[in-house]
């Protein structure tokens, strides 16, 4: 396999209620890498889409007004992580050598499904008796309080750290900072998780140019290194589980790590999972940054804040920059190379050197996940 | 890149309103095509799903109760070719080396979406003033009819030979003959195309295994090579354009072409994209099978009949054997691969070497088509 680089990146500000529609976020997502990265976009041989509710043809339907057409169009579905996985595909295609450089897009509309939550399927039995993302979510706090003596109050520091990343971040959803306070205050979701602890549905898109090593010295001197891409499905296995163990992120996360011949230690910054705070704790666990049972005193100690030993969610997260499903993975991507670019502004982390995303999504067996993808990316 | 073969195949019967679920036709196909590869399921190490209506996270729901859990699962999306991209993606992860051996199930379920025409998308501008597919392809054929001297009996020869063919297919959703008289007086869906010139809407899944060949080795001596798997998109250009010149099919064939080192001559058996009567003589041309304008003498002459020179759609095709999208690409893949290995009972072609399989679909602009794939596979 070649070594890939990331070229270019690009995406919208994420918003609800955009006046934009699908395909035109897309475009500007790609239009933002396509000049980020400095190419023709003549030489782009194969476009990838990652959405959820994009509909059929959903790449096609974004690339047909940018030039970008009669390529391959691949479109890529994957709950929470379809733009993640949209973008291992791509890698593949470039690191076995078939395309020199390929574009992945990501974009979500959910304003265009109304308000509420998102739509559920009948046939998922665990959705239809109430185990949806929220409750699973406010069972796995439950269990932490009461496994690690976290409080309420330890829950909402994660909205309070990244609401104020967020603040630093023009891309975001939520600019405003929130105090602990107000977090445990707003409106119960599922106890113990409140508004504020819990990622917004909106719109948005990003879109990340990828190529061979080779081919990237014709455009830049200072590529990212794509060090490890990886995805996982849940095991969806009978019995007894440990609920604050996420297995698909520690089992992906593994396979990251031995890819990329990184550890955990080495990871500068990080963009996680967080739809809900408690899910951030998880994964600092999880992803291998403390030990397991110590997130919470790790995220007191502020040791995950932009001034700390390993910064998670930099960008606001998804509870802060907002989470347009397909729009995610690309978006964690877009963040970790303007970080190891120097290109974050208020929110930048001194020397970063590695960074890690991890989308993770798709209950469809209790506390398993459908889907879980991490890359590594080193400067 | 490594050579892949296809190991196993598999698919349910195509009908209307079955009584299975989404999930449960594409697990039937999975065991069908673990059975006929007869591998170990524990040696498949990632897992490819196309549908356009099988809602989030389709391939977890289907793996789930299949043991097939843990790997990467990608689910893959573009029209009436998702089951054939997701085949072109998976022969990616295998012909890179990035796994040994992958399986790629197709599946959907119509008969959910209840009676009439698929559900359209407010925002394509041509379907929303009429162009829906029954009325492009009958601007085709008018277009044909007029420049090539083809009569609605001419057209109504291609449903009759697939309809035969289909007869012969335990699988295929219609296994009825009907006559050049009963085709051209079925209710008229789009003049000139009647509704026994058009495919039907159903049910169905297949699935099929592929590994290298040095894998294939430990599991049989007569594996189905795959000498090239192709895909492109539209060109979505303004301006005239050649309506009975199916663009994208005669891109995605050259290259199709190039990369086995096969010429047209060559094939012995093709499955391709027969949505409407007029699109298989369109294509006969369109692959190089017989000239530009010489698609219906070809047709009058038998010469793509069972005992032709270059029989098309021995399955049946869309016609017959029916067209649950998602499913579609992957009966193609298996249809060929039952013909080169001499197992396709009845509608046995004698010695069939070399097959071509054509998916093409999701209408995008006028005459371009949102996507093309093409495999060719030899013994």
């Amino acid at each position: 396999m070649r070594e890939v680089v990331v070229l270019g990146v690009g995406m919208t500000p994420f918003q609800r209620n955009t006046k934009h529609t699908f395909a035109t976020m897309g475009r500007e997502a790609i239009f933002k890498a396509i000049e980020d990265a400095q190419v023709n976009p003549g030489k782009v041989e194969a476009g990838y889409c990652g959405t959820v509710f994009g509909g059929s043809m959903s790449g096609q339907k974004i690339f047909k007004e940018t030039g970008l057409t009669g390529m391959p169009v691949i479109n890529v579905e994957n709950a929470c992580s379809s733009g993640s996985t949209a973008f291992r595909e791509a890698w593949l295609a470039v690191a076995s050598g078939l395309h020199d450089m390929v574009i992945v897009v990501g974009a979500e509309k959910l304003s265009d499904l109304g308000k509420g939550p998102l739509p559920l399927q009948m046939e998922d039995v665990e959705a239809s008796q109430g185990m949806v993302m929220p409750a699973l979510y406010a069972m796995r706090a439950k269990r932490y309080q009461v496994d690690n003596g976290a409080t309420d109050e330890d829950l909402a520091l994660v909205a309070v750290k990244n609401r104020k990343n967020g603040s630093l971040n023009p891309y975001a959803q939520f600019r405003k900072e929130v105090t602990v306070d107000e977090v445990v205050s707003s409106r119960m979701v599922a106890n113990p998780l409140t508004l504020y602890q819990s990622c917004p549905t909106g719109d948005g898109a990003s879109a990340v140019i990828i190529c061979d090593s080779k081919t990237a010295k014709k455009y830049t001197t200072k590529p990212i290194k794509l060090l490890a891409t990886t995805l996982s499905s849940g095991k969806f296995m009978n019995g007894f589980r440990d609920m604050t163990s996420p297995e698909i992120t520690l089992r992906c996360s593994k396979k990251a790590y031995e890819a990329s011949g990184c550890e955990p230690k080495d990871i500068d910054v990080a963009e996680v999972h967080d739809a809900f705070t408690i899910a951030e704790i998880l994964y600092y666990e999880a992803l291998g940054f403390c030990e397991k049972g110590e997130g919470v005193q790790f995220l007191r100690e502020g040791k995950t804040s932009l001034d700390g030993s390993i910064p998670v969610n930099p960008s606001g997260g998804l509870i802060s920059r907002g989470h347009p499903l397909g729009a995610t993975g690309l978006a964690q991507i877009t963040e970790v190379v303007w970080q190891l670019r120097g290109e974050a502004g208020n929110r930048q982390i001194k020397g970063a050197n590695i960074g890690l995303t991890h989308c993770t999504g798709g209950g469809i067996w209790g506390f398993d996940h459908g889907a879980c993808s991490i890359s590594i990316l080193g400067r």
